[in-house]
């Protein structure tokens, strides 16, 4: 057991809160051999930086992240690799407020009654800037996967969904809000910047999706790949549901509306439909794994909502400072990172047991 | 890692399949002291117990639990305990067919890809007659967890979804269908016949409260109260989702709507909502925590399906045999059962970081 | 965390107490594809036997093991297997008088304190019967490391131990002692012989070698092979102390004397020597897998012992029953199963990191 | 599993190579509301540091502790506490040689075929510098287990063995050498700086008692106290071998010189002896627990010895560089630390079982 860490065979621990010196993570199990240096990790970083339009918080961090160990000669030597990187924004703002009343919605309350006392300052280890270490961990994991895609996009903001039948991969990185509908992004340029300046904020729902994973990977009961994959989702800031497949929705189907029938296929079976989101009995299908996450409407606003102090008082709270209208939006990121995270940790324990590395014993 | 285990601090591995000679479980770390015997976990077994209406399968499982140790006087010693449920109704039907094509929505295929073979009786490992070994730890885990209740109800069974305003938690033991609202329970009785009768199925939706927990349990990142429900909804057999609180309805409010304001109570504060589902910052608060899991229709359906053969031609596939309707109505209380054990794991890892039982350290 | 589990990716739990009904393993990770039944078994259970000399407890236990799960048609399906045991000579005794008195250098001073209780009868958890599912699990440990061969044998009894020039594998079997020394082996029936009359007990060491073992086994810090073989053979019942390879002669060499000098080989380098015992920084060299493991003496003695009552009253203990005079005799299985099942455990771990089973990426 | 992490509810990571910029830990499970500073720590780090005396390395480090995380307003937030020490240090020398030729034990070799290739500079994971990490992370254990005392020293160096009779405790830290007995202390001087001119090497044997540990502390099987102590001090660089109370002696003992009688006193019972170092059944028992560790002599000495090069030719090596002439001189905080570290993730593990602090559920 350990709080902080995620992943079995390829494990990573994440340190670090939002006004501390720095955070990081520590990646452990990384195959060897692996060609690694920061150059791999920084872009993926650098979608998930605050500050770069309107429609995010305007802390400026330039999450450089530092390799410390695990590298030698440009390549892993399957010790641990040490990441960090530094806070550099801290704005040094009065913290008094949020020091004594609790923010609804936020770890506030919960931490004083588990801990005693908590670091007020940005939320501490609630965070979102934790995901930032998530994220470069995850940029190792796509190397371990090597050749497994893994995407994520925005779905759908503020009850406002993309519409499948203009799904383009091409436009997720040519707007700020990882939209692959060119048409809702437009929308959601006025919808978001509408909840900003009202000083309210909206949910989203992100949908993510990894191809090239063989057959084989997770395992029949407590280590699913559907149940690996729920955690890894339902660990990142703000989430409060997660489906693989066709998920809730599938509930509402019969029996034979949610079949994904076989079909004899030049190379491996081909299937009628991917319902089921690459996965049968907790193991990957050779389909394409698909989920979808949702996140909560960020919970800092300007509207004044009812609240008490740390001494029990009513009073009211409004959260000022330099936060997310959607915090969805920047969560594309994290979610491709705990996807490849979970995927490279399946696919070492795949190993372990059946000495291949998926896809069958042929 | 441990494929086949589940919890941290209070830990139960199962094992067991379809067609063996029995199925069981092994609890670890569960407190000394506690009073236990095999009638504190056959109620349990009962309510999860097949055959018992004509819209559950009508295989004949007595599903006697033994405890084999762990127990002494009456009481449990700290040490293990072992429980082991007889498989008896094991028809011995012709198996030909299910040996040789892969059944989609099942584990089949998957499970030849991973480990070059499998026991295609009843589905092996893959049944749904493992979850009996999890009721069973389940009834433990209760025990450890005292005064929090745990109830799970169907909301939804084939899109059709109970009456929020008639909610009656004594109709739940009323009709077979575990439903709280007398109404649908009606509806239903027609919709899951007619689906019987079809050679259909239909998916479900299931909702989990637990009443009572203390404010503290859950952890901040990878141990959250939220992921560790998570995780142990999605690695019940035919699910497809999981949300906590509002879940993905929480992804369409705005951020005011959202919020779960606080106010002064006389013990402790009082919460003006519970969109969060019981938790904050994956910690609970001490206010209901509230899952709902999304259960797709069975498989096993009469409807012929294009699928392959184990050799790779194309074939189609009836699934005859003893199957459930709505595979849901009956993960009521193994939805229950894993509610339990989390909150029971949480419990005891709460305790040792923090040295109380939750609730603050007063 | 698990209290009553051992290893990482081949992991096994065991249960049961010396008088309840059964003992047993769940072994967890196992490979698919393994040829395996109960007759693969049986034999180590049959050399690890109690009653089959005088040397030994009169205890009769026929031991045989019942495979529940995990195997079909004559193969490990990769799904736990489920090992069971019954017990079947619990003689009825009188216990009042150990449920009363601790008796010192057994577990029921620590367990009273501990968990408040005890299950009293023949040691309950902390009897060497739970040594039984660790031989069983450690047959299998045995199949998944294939052409690995584990070998122990009784080192040293009461202070007197064998001479290496006359270490004979063969003698091993040949005598009741697990002795490779033919002549000590006669010294040995006076030894103890007169130690069980006399009502005292001795202590013992066991060595125990693993040859066929890859380089590249183990991990450089906290998955030292050193490492985890020094907590197997600390798990088991009496053990006081281990070591690898020269051990605690080593800490009496120079750095010239100690050192293996490495030569140019036909098939990999050779050693001039192995005083490491096989490892270095924690890995495997390909060269044979030695430690030694000291067993105290029996701590059921017929020399009363001072001691006190549950109630805190003087008291003297002498314990009567069934005991082994030198309880190490018997730890030869378990000492070679624990060595079978901690490099099984390695195997796998090495293949999910590196991507092979061992002996380099050629 | 986690290849670089030890304990299971307090549990540290480390990171970091010899030659690489920093090395560090993470530690997670820290209770919250501790003491704790740079300043808690250092201390430690000191009395471990190198270059303090003609008797080891003369590689200069200041080894300054920091502090990135889990600390605020001075004291633990129950997250994860990230501590790094940089690298000053690393002589710039040719590793041309150890690059090409592998050291007889050293890890070079068994790298080489583990991984493919190693960081060669200093030994990289494989150099006791790692273990700076392990002594920061104790500082923090010794505040968990708050009125525990450990007390580590060297017992033996070149098989020159401290006299009982003069153990001093307070000699500890007058001399270079640990040693408790100052005429010992007095002829190691001698003795180490023979083995230092001779470019030879030596072996010592450190014991470690800890006073104060409350009964109850393990657990029966596979958590025990003997093992985890066991595998602990087995994971630092250069031991060989560990033994709990009297260890390899008590296998020379008979039953009724090995009893540790129990007597009536005034605060729970008193024990006649200790045979067994504080533990019975793998639990704590209130006695003072008690190890012995065994170090190797360094494997880096000037006498030439036989090896073979990356490609397989024969060839001689000489260490040359900054060594410790006897390594286990410095080991002597790095067995406390981990004698802490085991002992406060224990006292974790029995609160999350028991739900008290050990000593018995009064």
């Amino acid at each position: 057991m350990s709080f902080n860490s995620f992943g079995h065979m390829f494990r990573f621990s994440t340190w670090g809160e939002s006004h501390g010196p720095a955070l990081g993570a520590v990646v452990d199990g990384c195959p060897p051999g692996i060609l690694l240096s920061e150059a791999d990790i920084q872009p993926f970083l650098d979608a998930r930086r605050p500050g770069q339009s309107k429609y995010t918080t305007q802390r400026k961090e330039p999450d450089q992240v530092r390799i410390l160990s695990g590298v030698f000669e440009g390549r892993t030597t399957g010790t641990p690799i040490s990441l960090m990187i530094e806070n550099v924004d801290q704005r040094s703002k009065d913290y008094s407020e949020v020091a004594k009343a609790y923010r609804p919605g936020h770890a506030d309350y919960a931490y004083d009654r588990k801990y005693g006392f908590r670091d007020y300052r940005g939320g501490g280890r609630s965070s979102a800037r934790e995901t930032a270490a998530r994220v470069a961990a995850g940029a190792i994991a796509r190397k371990v996967i090597g050749e497994v895609e893994v995407h994520a996009w925005v779905a759908e903001i503020g009850g406002d969904a993309i519409d499948p039948s203009r799904f383009d991969p091409e436009q997720v990185l040519q707007n700020p809000f990882f939209c692959p509908d060119a048409e809702a992004a437009r929308r959601w340029e006025t919808l978001v910047d509408r909840a900003r300046k009202d000083g309210s904020s909206l949910g989203a729902i992100i949908a993510c999706q990894a191809t090239g994973v063989p057959a084989g990977w997770g395992a029949p009961v407590y280590a699913k790949l559907d149940s690996e994959i729920a955690t890894a989702m339902m660990t990142i800031n703000a989430t409060k549901g997660v489906e693989i497949g066709d998920g809730f929705a599938a509930a509402r189907l019969r029996g034979e509306e949610n079949a994904d029938p076989m079909l004899p296929g030049d190379d491996g079976p081909e299937f009628g439909a991917n319902h089921a989101g690459g996965t049968a009995g907790g193991i990957s299908t050779g389909q394409p794994v698909f989920c979808r996450v949702a996140f909560k409407p960020t919970s800092s606003i300007l509207t004044p909502v009812d609240t008490i102090t740390r001494d029990g008082e009513a009073t009211e709270i409004v959260t000022k400072g330099r936060h997310d209208p959607c915090v969805g939006i920047r969560g594309v990121p994290v979610v491709e990172a705990m996807m490849a995270l979970v995927l490279a940790d399946q696919k070492l324990m795949h190993r372990a047991q059946c000495g291949d590395d998926g896809g069958g014993p042929d």
